[in-house]
């Protein structure tokens, strides 16, 4: 039998799109830039079927691509050129499988969307703290696979924080039970720990545990003017003693970014000009103090010491969702005016002004005519050093220099003990980037585990670790 | 030449025992359980010294036992009985590498101890929240390696999560550099993990960057009288919702085990007499809302509602450390009292009530004349489910049930989906509850990830994973 009628016979013929128009949405990225064919896409419904399809691919020696809500930005869903791929898409294992209300925790299968998560913690009166743009299309399989990180890793940590268990099928069709509501357990090796962020390359999480959190009361925000990424890291050091882990939002905007948020935002204005913004956030429970006091505080006394340049607190709900949207429409904006040079590049906190000068004396020194853009969630360390074009002119007219861009920039975060890539992962786009940048140490020890949990290379095939 | 000779040539002489008398401290465990020949103690200074002392012994075919302040309670960090074992000690590695008060972190080696740590923190104004019995003897090398827990996981996690970078000795001398201050960093596979937990079996951690937190500013703490477990997590879940992440301690005492408490703390008394209690803190930060009312409002409250028979908020710091004393004897009391049959469980916490009941019958029905005494982390849904013998006895006359309990009450943790060891971890003395509890596909993961770091089988023989 042919593997197709085998995974027919397996998951149901409408469970195995074999088409190439039904295919196509499948095999092309988010970002449109990787379209590989695949064998087929299958659409499993339980554990148990993506366990049997697994070990039908690996009997006719097909290789999987498991596939969240494909809104990855590094190509790491989609195939490779190359060898037989089978497309595993989660999207129909969807159960809320338990909600725990004494434990704080949700278990949900793979292919709810994040946002779904979101909204069943809700429902429960809790909060599920990960939230990012593609929220909406996300899945939770993906988020858990590309540990994603997001607007509020400050004070939650990122995705890799809230899992508390998981069920994951092996690369031999195995289904390894490690479901879990527990907060502490030091049985042995924490096997769930490897399948967080390892694109699918070790296993395929089919289901997950997830900490919930006690709902969010109140929120206030507020919009600082500072000369610099110097006086944004003082601010942010006054706020977090105050707030400690209340303090759930800090992000960075130079002045050319946050006008390009502003211009792309409906009715969107700036209330004040500076060189450069941060956009707090303080979170509060109920019967907590007031968040909206204790950014006056801190806030008017940095005015007072000329500490900061200016501040806006947001007055209503209404005018703290503003301050947000100027900061989320960054990169559509760069999107709709010419695109740009994307990078997502971590450095400790105190290396931060270093970097942020070195990458505006990189553009100054060897790409005069480019413009900076550089924002990003300066709290983790995490900034979008992106390079646009010149004004009126596209990605089209500096593709040349894109390698070498790219190649400059993630050089100068490595060259200060860095990461260049910080929340987006690796996938098929990054891989240079783990040759260039990687030891050769780190590199033989990831090479190491897969061989170990992966030893035929069916699971995700050429994505997160360069051939050697 | 000897590989005695060839670790004097590359250490120091001072920096080899080889002499049973200067050996013997650390060949025993803490709890006196264990005492096996080793080759020698080596004492290195330095991680490269380190990285030589591994090549030494791979070359010579001996392995190596890491040891940090030998305070662990399953015997992880002294010798098995069989092969040719060196023991690594980390004491001498000792240095504050870097203390980065942008970045929030604190870059030490692995022979520091855990209250040197936070008392660098305080030093720097700020906080390091891993807090246990044995800090003033435990190693930061060791604490990470088993992922110790203590009394504030509840609100900060475990030693895992206050862990941002390592640098280790692999198997093979090699050494990893994996120390980072970053809080974000999506490039491969996340290594350090493998190392944190996994007992030295994977590789010696001779530094690690930690996280460091603002410092807290106050703390309240209330003793609170409960009719039953399920009366404690109401009253958990609801100063959760009002507290968040500042509900910093949360423990759970039967009667009788706070009694025993009490009986061995100077002055000690309880306050109430009371079925069970939870004892509860609150921190604050600097200009937060006044913890000492945040409890007093939901007490009251409870108190007005019947939902808890009876509370006490401690006046002054005086009482708060009364408070914390009473529970923090309870161990003590038990060893001077006749000892204990000590067991480190946890469940989901909506799985608690179910436990405490389902222990007190096994006791009542099958071990009638002993006596349970359950307290913990409820929190965390981490119980000490210990069972004493019968009054006036010692463990010495209930010896040969003692195997027959540890298994009864472990099962029954792992028949609601729980864990038998929650936070003390396997070392040589929780093996049995590795082959009996974990599944075949959770053995031969493990065996995969050491075979895959460990070939030879090198580090830390015989410690966490079964022989299979």
């Amino acid at each position: 039998m042919s593997l197709i009628h085998a995974l027919q016979s397996a998951l149901g013929e409408n469970a195995v799109l074999t088409q190439q128009a039904d295919r196509a949405r499948y095999e092309q990225d988010w970002r449109g830039l990787v379209n590989n064919p695949s064998l087929a896409v299958i659409l499993p419904k339980t554990t148990a079927q993506v366990a049997e399809a697994v070990k039908l691919c690996a009997a006719h020696g097909a290789r999987i691509v498991p596939q969240g809500g494909n809104t990855g930005l590094v190509a790491g869903a989609v195939p490779i050129l190359g060898p037989d791929q089978v497309i595993l898409s989660f999207s129909r294992l969807r159960a809320v499988r338990d909600v725990d209300l004494l434990s704080d925790t949700i278990t949900v299968e793979a292919g709810l969307t994040l946002a779904t998560v979101q909204q069943e913690a809700v429902k429960a009166n809790r909060f599920f703290p990960v939230s990012l743009a593609a929220e909406g299309t996300a899945e939770i399989g993906g988020v858990i696979s590309t540990n994603a990180g997001g607007l509020q890793v400050l004070s939650y940590g990122n995705m890799r924080a809230q899992v508390l268990g998981l069920e994951v099928v092996l690369a031999d069709g195995t289904i390894w039970h490690g479901l879990s509501g527990l907060r502490k357990d030091n049985t042995g090796y924490d096997l769930k720990q490897l399948f967080i962020g390892s694109e699918g390359t070790l296993g395929l999480v089919t289901a997950a545990t997830l900490r919930l959190y006690p709902p969010v009361a109140t929120r206030a925000s507020a919009l600082v003017g500072i000369e610099n990424i110097e006086q944004g890291l003082g601010i942010f050091t006054s706020i977090r003693h105050a707030a400690g882990n209340a303090l759930t939002l800090c992000e960075f905007c130079t002045q050319p970014a946050l006008s390009l948020g502003a211009a792309h935002t409906p009715n969107g204005r700036l209330p004040f000009i500076a060189p450069a913004y941060l956009l707090l956030e303080i979170s509060a429970l109920e019967g907590a103090r007031d968040p909206r006091e204790m950014l006056e505080t801190v806030l008017m006394e940095a005015l007072e010491k000329g500490r900061v340049l200016d501040a806006a607190i947001a007055q209503s709900e209404r005018e703290r969702l503003d301050f947000l949207a100027l900061r989320e429409a960054i990169s559509e904006g760069e999107l709709r005016e010419g695109g740009a040079v994307k990078h997502d590049i971590a450095v400790s906190l105190s290396r931060l002004p270093a970097l942020v000068r070195a990458v505006e004396d990189l553009v100054a020194r060897t790409y005069p005519s480019l413009r900076p853009n550089i924002f990003g969630h300066v709290g983790d360390g995490n900034l979008h050093v992106n390079i646009r074009p010149p004004a009126g002119q596209t990605m089209a007219d500096i593709a040349n220099h894109k390698a070498a861009i790219t190649r400059d920039v993630e050089s100068l975060a490595i060259s200060m003990q860095g990461s260049f890539s910080a929340e987006h992962g690796i996938g098929q786009l990054r891989l240079l980037g783990m040759a260039a940048h990687k030891s050769q140490t780190d590199l033989a020890l990831m090479r190491a585990v897969k061989q170990a949990l992966d030893p035929e290379g069916r699971l995700n095939p050429g994505k997160t670790i360069p051939e050697s």
